[in-house]
């Protein structure tokens, strides 16, 4: 509804007429549309200036003429009416629900298995914040995250992962690019400006580091990881490895190899960036412990995230800066405001605080095991020629090569048809590949055999 | 607490022993702090491949000789001790609180007078997204912002701003920082590297135009707003102004002139960003409707925000654009992930769907208009000849000249001790001038009065 202004010169019996008029020329225009509520009586009433009686008039004359429709004990509604005609476009609002019950999902492709997320649990420490901490929502979040969330963060990571960080050395940011950016800005202050990735790699970090203005060069992975001697010397610089969890070729860094990467770093005063995805879900035998806790000399920035371990709606990334790192951040952070939410932080903090996150963990770490085998035996037992599985150690999809005449863009597309999804591995990863990246996480466990069945019909037809 | 290997090839009844040594060990070090709590003995005893009773007999001998304190039905919590001796830096956590009982405000100056906020109907909201709508919870949010937010937000803006914008050329960040990226990269795609910017004008807005690689040049304001004549001509550009109330002059421009500024846009091929922070607030008459809605030539971004109209920890913000940039906009949006939790989003629309806001809104502006008053009549009741008030129209602050041999940024530390939030002008704006910023939306309106009575006394002093 567009602001109304009435003409109160004229009689005024005919104001309600005039305001009749208003709200249907908005219906017409579509500028407001079916499902729409109308203010209510009184609201707009002493908005206007005029009586309820007024208001009422130009509601029930709307009513009657089925342009709104009335809802008991809720109010009134635009109805639908004309649903196919023209509507002028710039300010017709089609392009969005009405209501949260009229979502549609189809155009997205995650579907995510929550049998292992507590959401009940979640919802009582987000009730919690409201409840006992409301007087925390006053004050805006710290930019470098809340000091609680960083405290809990601090005790998990050096628990599980073998990290040592003091929570003034956590940096908390609503995703990795955020936690990116931020990092960026660290390292050209320190006057480093080239970054080392691994090649084959994750295509996204390369842009990131890209567009933040660094010059980028690509170092070979092998099966122990990437290729230390080749890393630029005598120049202080920085490489970005995922050590424990290699994307897309799996490899895992021995610990002797950590050292000499260490050393290479404290040599030619460099810094490692160590992304730690997935770590977490690693299913066969203990967890590699993380780089950053073997590293006496502050080389080490280390990279976590909560985004395959809780439900997709939340978004918290975290980085783990060596002591001089974190300074500089400090010294600029009240540059920045934080991005990530704060009851979602503090929310965060208490289930953490509570045990929950690692019980979820350890649930969704056995689950996801199982799936894996599942998916594995179905692709053995159904296609057991056309179906290679690559990378099958951790995380929270599987690599697969399928030897088919069908372009990866069409094998993805018939898995999508029945509800699974599957990326080009070449679409994320500099790699030259016709392999597919299946994302059986999402998959309820009892579905996976019968759906890899059914796939393995539809690729070989 | 540390990963913790036990050997049980030695006689197993030193298992808990071992496991006393190794927490002793680290509550010695600071790695476990005061307050922190131990897993539990199911939990830990299940992790170790322990009975129950070995670990509950470690736990009883730290809690004998005084390491841990047992709380009842909760749990072990590390005891407070050596309290001033030396912690390695490397994992202690004393920076952080233990517990959010143990958050402190002293370093904010942030202090939110939350009277018209009503907390309960937000809880409500935040409630029924978990409650009836946590299936939208398993989908990541929609780069461009939640479908359901852009819809209430589209409603909302045509209806008290005037502004048209169907749902899909809304974008919605986490902070205006987010937006102007997004908008940053969207200019620069369209081939446009300059922006003018308003002299004086706010500081944080001139480094993100430069920081994203813009060439910034700054047009002098007049009463009526941005000198039109002393635009860059015959090149595409871009031009940021707040045409509703200038920062810091508090200007706004008349209809005839957004005219001019629009034909300017026209016929150079340029673009206007228009920024609206503060309009909800406007006390005196009615708010002067937005630029945008004047547009009808697609030349308008409009920027909005609920930053300071919601409580201090929720961050979104949006922007409205005309068709060819919302165009650029989706073609890019799947780089980017949503900053804003998805959660607030989905409830920021139900409180925006059911009226809430609109409701607080008036009561803010009805309040803030009753602070404004009160600072008004206090300043002249105590400081007559000292305090010259600048800009007084609108907005959540008020501008002060202070006839005094004080520094600025002295006059604003004995605010600060008496609770008064104050910030030098010359801080946030390229203005050079003694004014101060006072923070009058933060103070309770019963004690304005006595408060500024002091802070006279100090001032004079």
């Amino acid at each position: 509804m567009k602001p109304i202004i009435l003409n109160h010169t004229e009689n005024s019996e005919f104001l309600y007429l005039q305001l009749y008029e208003a709200i249907k020329g908005d219906i017409l225009s579509g500028a407001m549309t079916a499902g729409e509520k109308l203010p209510s009586l009184r609201g707009l009433s002493k908005e206007l200036g005029i009586s309820i009686t007024t208001t009422e008039l130009a509601y029930n004359q709307l009513l009657v003429e089925g342009y709104v429709i009335s809802k008991p004990q809720s109010g009134y509604y635009v109805a639908s009416i004309n649903p196919d005609s023209d509507i002028p476009t710039g300010h017709n609002r089609k392009s969005a629900p009405a209501n949260l019950e009229d979502y549609t999902f189809e155009e997205s492709p995650y579907i995510t298995d929550l049998s292992c997320f507590d959401f009940g649990k979640w919802k009582k420490c987000a009730a919690r914040v409201f409840n006992d901490y409301s007087g925390l929502l006053l004050f805006e979040s710290d930019p470098q995250g809340e000091p609680a969330l960083r405290y809990e963060i601090s005790k998990y990571i050096y628990r599980f992962r073998g990290v040592t960080a003091s929570p003034d050395r956590i940096v908390i940011g609503a995703g990795t690019q955020q936690i990116t950016s931020h990092l960026s800005r660290i390292l050209l202050k320190m006057g480093i400006s080239h970054v080392s990735l691994e090649a084959p790699g994750y295509l996204p970090v390369q842009s990131m580091f890209r567009d933040a203005g660094f010059n980028v060069s690509h170092i070979p992975v092998a099966k122990d990881g990437i290729d230390i001697s080749k890393l630029p010397a005598n120049i202080s610089s920085a490489v970005y490895v995922s050590p424990s969890n290699q994307f897309p070729t799996g490899a895992v860094m021995p610990v002797g190899r950590r050292y000499k990467l260490l050393d290479w770093a404290v040599e030619n005063d460099s810094i490692i960036i160590e992304d730690d995805y997935d770590s977490e879900l690693r299913y066969f035998g203990k967890p590699v412990p993380a780089m950053q806790g073997l590293d006496k000399y502050n080389r080490v920035v280390y990279l976590g995230s909560f985004s395959s371990t809780l439900f997709p709606a939340v978004k918290i990334s975290y980085m783990v800066l060596p002591e001089e790192m974190a300074e500089i951040f400090r010294g600029i952070k009240n540059r920045y405001t934080q991005t990530c939410s704060k009851s979602e932080q503090l929310t965060l903090a208490l289930f953490m605080e509570d045990g929950y996150y690692y019980t979820g963990i350890k649930k969704l770490r056995s689950l996801y095991a199982q799936k894996l085998q599942a998916a594995l035996q179905a692709f053995a037992r159904y296609a057991p020629d056309m179906v290679e599985p690559v990378d099958t150690q951790s995380g929270i999809s599987l690599t697969v090569k399928v030897h088919s005449k069908k372009k990866a863009s069409q094998l993805c597309s018939e898995a999508k048809s029945i509800g699974l999804q599957m990326v080009p591995l070449s679409e994320v990863t500099d790699q030259s590949t016709s392999a597919l990246i299946f994302y059986y996480n999402q998959v309820p466990l009892e579905q996976i055999d019968k759906l890899i069945g059914e796939l393995s019909g539809l690729w070989s037809s």
